[in-house]
């Protein structure tokens, strides 16, 4: 288990679905957790020290309205704490502004609002910093990205 | 003492003091910490309990950026909350949605952009229910805000 | 009755029912008005006062737009007055300024967009302070959600 | 005296007197007040009162952060108000939508953040509906605008 | 004929409607026209003249995106332009600001995003200067205001 | 004389000079206006009939607040118009949305706030595809960004 | 060909072809590309090669979220591009700050959120420059636009 | 060398050096450059292909206004890309947008508005999942971070 996914309301599931999908086409273990900085802070405490034992390396964290939960997460452990802004009142940037506005010395590494699926790739990339079979299949990711979008796209567009 | 202040950052005192010049008028004893969510999660926690412990019924708790010490306090101890978003990036935009926008369950009491005084005000208002002493000073303090202002601008203004 | 619900349309009224739900959860007896600081500025102060001798504790006052009415609350009583923001244009935005902005000495404790039930928890934490009954409820009421949201969300999450 | 213009703080004076200075253009009568709606609402509807029965044509309304004021004087009278949003935290937003965004049957005629100038030029074009000299004047001054204008920029502009 | 209703598009229609109805429980005579500062302002500038020879005395003007149009007439005519910002993209925070940030010398009265039954009220207001008839209506209006929602709303409501 | 530079007030002088700047780095021949939309519209349309007979083939307009100048040009002649944005209020977002948010059919090209140089080089580019010689000029300019952009920071930097 | 049409994703095709509507409405050959600054650069160079040789005097760029396409391509071809900011998340505010901000040297010609007819009006404005028989039909064009606004229009509205 | 820090324009140095100095306290090597994706595009290429084979773990990228560099760079190689807007128009809203909101697959860290320390920390926090010297010592920072934050604020603040 490389990856953890952590978000605080069933409600969120279907937006961090992507994290997964990303994830799984690279074949990174992860697990998933339903949890809340301030519901249950002591539970989430524990579950980030299960995944400092257990070897975690990257935790992607999303989060609507006021959305402490990841930089809560980043001030508990050094892993690195990937935010995603998760959209429910004003178009998102509540979220948006509370996760990516961190203090001095403690980063989340914020990615685009509802994004999730670059949440997950910036782990991969994260990952494959020591992982060459990671980024063996992150360069083909990309290539395959180029390949399929000039396929997708070739002979033009009819408007 | 009824009322704690507790702030993120020695940067942000004199914003603060603002809420401390009230509570004096009031006579209301209190005492003010620099703590952080993040910093000294532990440290927090220690002086929430004390907090309890004392008998405080109030806590101000001001914050900058993302903000998340108002509402990290409201999750850890069930003494009202008010939060003072203070501005430093964003006109003070991201404080304030970090602030107000708390999940179901843990409101922060949020007033205006670096606007600690009305945060104070708030805390006499809440002890007022229960210390008539207090409630009766507000009543007087109302009264002399209105003789004051109607004195100050008598006569009209010249333009 | 401790808390009085008031707010300045028929249209609100969905999304000040949550107060009431959050105020039922404790017990606690309120009453609730539709009123206009604008439209029966003589009415609301009547009720105010009203309020005052039935000794009512706290006032949640939710509106839209320019949305004085928290404010104006605020003005005319010595109560804690706790706003609610309702969206209607611009994402709430107006609102929120309309309540959270007010000048120096007349507080309103803004709580989240369209978030009734946290006004109505604010307003249980207030009363806490004095009723021994309502803090025990509270302080259940925390440990419940705590226990709700862990049996709810055991055993991780698929995705 | 056919306008009145009303805010306040002593803070907002210089702002405030850009308006004195149009009507004095136009030898328009006016009287200037300090007042506010929360702090001497009973002095606010006293003032309205005698201005009403001293033939006050349009009030012109000057206010910052929450800015209630125009709306609750619109609100007390039926005399046009003209509302100034005043710039003091947000960049002028949260007093430009507390004081355009007014509900249905109680307007605010609002202009530009900081513009009183512009306020009081409104109050010479609602004057000038009913009062033949004022009319004329407000002809001229368009037409001493666009000669002035052109005499100032004529030659171009070396760049 | 004394207030004119002018919008840019077919597609404003019903939101401008409001004003209409305004007027006529006013009694108010006015014409209606769909023009454009940009496409016609030769029928623009035609039609303005005409409104003036038929002693208009209050011009609405209703426009959504960059929203020129009330701006434009105000500059060609002394009567006093009342505008409307439509909603149509940016929440109508574009047309908001293209109307009421208007330059010095030349002001738009602004009311609230597609509030066009302001517009109309604040027309009503302008007359009523000038015409004892539409005071009286105006003040009966504001008292009928008043009855209707106590009537509406006595009795409280059930949450 | 090729293109136009025209703008609404002295006070803009600073910021527009930039595009004179840019202007004369190629060589190209321009006339500087100030000229206002709604102070001198007919001045305006005088000058605009002008510079279509002289064969001017792009019009740079800068205008700050409700910043209606670039649009109202683009409504009265068929040569290309592009708008600054010029900083007022609002960080210049009020010029921005009043400029870019243009109708149908009557397109502004808006370049960045208080960025009248790439307005300028935008009118180099324009003109280039009749002028070989700008052209030319344009691939030369081009060439040395680049070459002083390397020379200027070549060695890295320290930090 | 003399305009080509660059959009970075299928689902943008509705948006953008407003923009070969219009062209086509001039009879212009323009060819249309889906292609992606980010997923396939060496595909956009060699395209915007091909562009140059092909002597294609205007590219039409849209984008949204991050919304880098137009300015990447700006940096690369010296043929004037026009950015279309095109809504996906924060009301296409992020496309439209991506677009329109571009550094000193290196502009894009922005129109409004979603408006690609625009885009295309404003090339067939540039074309105009130098083929008197696009001049002409945009001479029309604006004579018909004219023409139709008034019929459709005449005799008023019915409000 | 583990990591790289680019940006655009010798104006920002001041900003970005935050990030130098933390990569100091961590004894990590680090190569800064100043480079442009609109202005020097292959010489950023080359830059890239030289960091990827001299093994650089990590790129921290800073950018104001349209800000595209860290996408771009983030198109061009598999190394992480952590993003710093740098605020130089909108409060850095242009730039946090423009870095944040990254299409599907190629995401950028961001972190906050000119706080490139946090980038730098942040590139610690990847560096450590592989290095266990820098695991250790962020540990410790951690800790004296926390004992720094008591020792500094022990004995409370006086207001």
């Amino acid at each position: 288990m490389k990856v953890a996914i952590i978000f605080g309301s069933k409600s969120d599931t279907e937006i961090m679905r992507n994290a997964a999908k990303c994830l799984r086409e690279f074949e990174i273990n992860f697990e998933a957790h339903i949890l809340s900085a301030h519901r249950v802070p002591e539970k989430l405490e524990e579950v980030l020290k299960q995944l400092e034992e257990d070897g975690c390396e990257c935790v992607i964290a999303g989060a609507g309205l006021a959305a402490h939960l990841p930089g809560v997460i980043a001030s508990k452990t050094v892993i690195p704490v990937i935010g995603v802004p998760i959209k429910a009142e004003l178009n998102g940037l509540d979220a948006l502004y509370s996760i990516v506005q961190m203090p001095k010395g403690i980063p989340v590494a914020t990615v685009g609002i509802n994004n999730s699926y670059n949440a997950a790739m910036l782990a991969v990339q994260i990952l494959s910093n020591k992982y060459p079979e990671i980024k063996e299949k992150l360069i083909d990711y990309r290539k395959n990205m180029k390949k399929n979008f000039i396929k997708e796209n070739e002979g033009g567009v009819e408007l």
